[in-house]
């Protein structure tokens, strides 16, 4: 991919996102939530604003594929590239959901494009703060145009880390070790964890339970920003093959430099 | 009071608290945090937004009296009522300081009228999502000017429970049921948590560590909302004596009257 290439489909996924946060924000108000796989709040709002954005890139990408929360019968919205691009746009229209069901007003747009299994393009738009993040390889990491750096605060009683609801039970040792030790937080939306390591705002976060269109943007984001992230065996999270993604759960640490060496050391022991 | 008299009153919280929440989103690019008392961050910004405060109700209110979070060397500002009034203002200028020192949008305005003892004026401003809550008597709860109500939702694992940092361990117990039975949150700022019961986003909390300026202006807002707020032993906090207040830890347990029992009863055992 070529340098305007990428700042293209950057410019295409800023708008795309900011588009459907503002109709998640007009949504709020009248939101139906209903359950679904007796785990998750749905929202009408999120298969609007998952239509925004597709309709807003295809009307740049029509050949490129999209890989969305929101689908039809199996819960995956799934439609390959028909270019030779071989691009994946991988969205989570409201990450947060549960939040945004309850009028809780922590909750994001996600949106990555992928080429070669690796994210080129990350965007995340928290809309209640107005707060657009970008990163390619070229812009850096951003928050509203201005740069953003995993920040270098080491683990102690006055940093924040993120931890999910309703992590699995091996790792409620390690976790307890976490809410003891740092001022844990969690805002509910995993995308805005990860938005928030990237700005330096948090040391880092435990993401127990996530599915691909969660941490897509997010991970990219903190990579540029000079963070780490890796399953709990240490390994990158990407490459990855999109077209092969079927709902795995991915399970992953997310921190800067400083704290993921100890990190990893702790939730992969699970103590 | 007269209901004239509340009514101006709320004005004034109104004006003052979107001041200084306004001012407080301007300094956060340029924050210098410092450690006091080895436990709280505390911010420049804190002293500016608090005397912005201040100096807005004193226009209106000069004889009343002030208690504020920012004080000089005891930690505390404290000004006495002069007039035969005797009304205190509560005010915690930045709920959320670890948040804000850190650049992470959680944070809001707490500001509460007492009259013999009681609240009768509440705002909360979250100015990150331009969010104003306030609480009278005549004009009920609302945020930004529609009416809230607390939610009427169970207790399980779709609603939201908000839990603090750094809790107690005796209350470790009680604290790790409702982690796994709910999707607790953390959002780091006592007063975003109660608005959020205040308004259905959460079915409760539980403040294990705060003071009166913390939570002086929610638990009227929940109140006002239709929800219930104690002790553990199940009193109510108020009617207080702010005038002798010396900042005393305050530990309560807000809810809807749904979950308000259980939760007492969950928590005042410890288990």
């Amino acid at each position: 991919m070529n340098h305007t290439d990428i700042r293209d489909m950057l410019e295409t996924a800023v708008v795309a996102s900011r588009l459907a946060g503002q109709r998640a924000m007009e949504e709020i108000r009248y939101v139906k939530s209903s359950i679904k796989d007796g785990r998750e709040m749905v929202t009408q709002a999120d298969g609007i604003c998952q239509k925004i954005i597709i309709d807003r890139i295809k009307e740049s990408y029509p050949d490129h594929g999209f890989l969305g929360e929101e689908g039809g019968s199996q819960g995956i919205f799934r439609q390959p590239p028909r270019g030779a691009d071989d691009i994946w746009w991988v969205i989570d229209p409201i990450d947060g959901t549960n939040n945004y069901a309850h009028g809780l007003l922590c909750f994001a747009v996600s949106v990555a494009a992928f080429w070669k299994g690796k994210p080129i393009v990350a965007v995340i738009f928290d809309p209640a703060t107005e707060s657009m993040y970008t990163a390619t390889e070229d812009t850096g990491a951003q928050r509203n145009d201005s740069e953003i750096r995993v920040n270098d605060e080491p683990l102690s009683r006055f940093s924040s880390f993120g931890i999910d609801s309703h992590f699995r039970s091996e790792m409620a040792g390690a976790i307890q070790r976490m809410i003891k030790n740092t001022r844990f937080r969690n805002l509910g939306a995993t995308a805005l964890h990860l938005a928030y390591v990237a700005k330096g705002s948090m040391i880092g976060t435990i993401t127990t339970d996530a599915k691909l269109w969660d941490i897509a943007a997010g991970v990219f984001l903190i990579e540029t920003a000079g963070g780490i992230v890796t399953d709990l065996q240490g390994k990158r999270i990407f490459p990855l093959d999109v077209a092969a993604y079927t709902g795995q759960t991915i399970v992953m640490i997310s921190a800067n430099r400083k704290n993921h060496p100890d990190l990893l050391k702790l939730f992969s022991s699970g103590s």
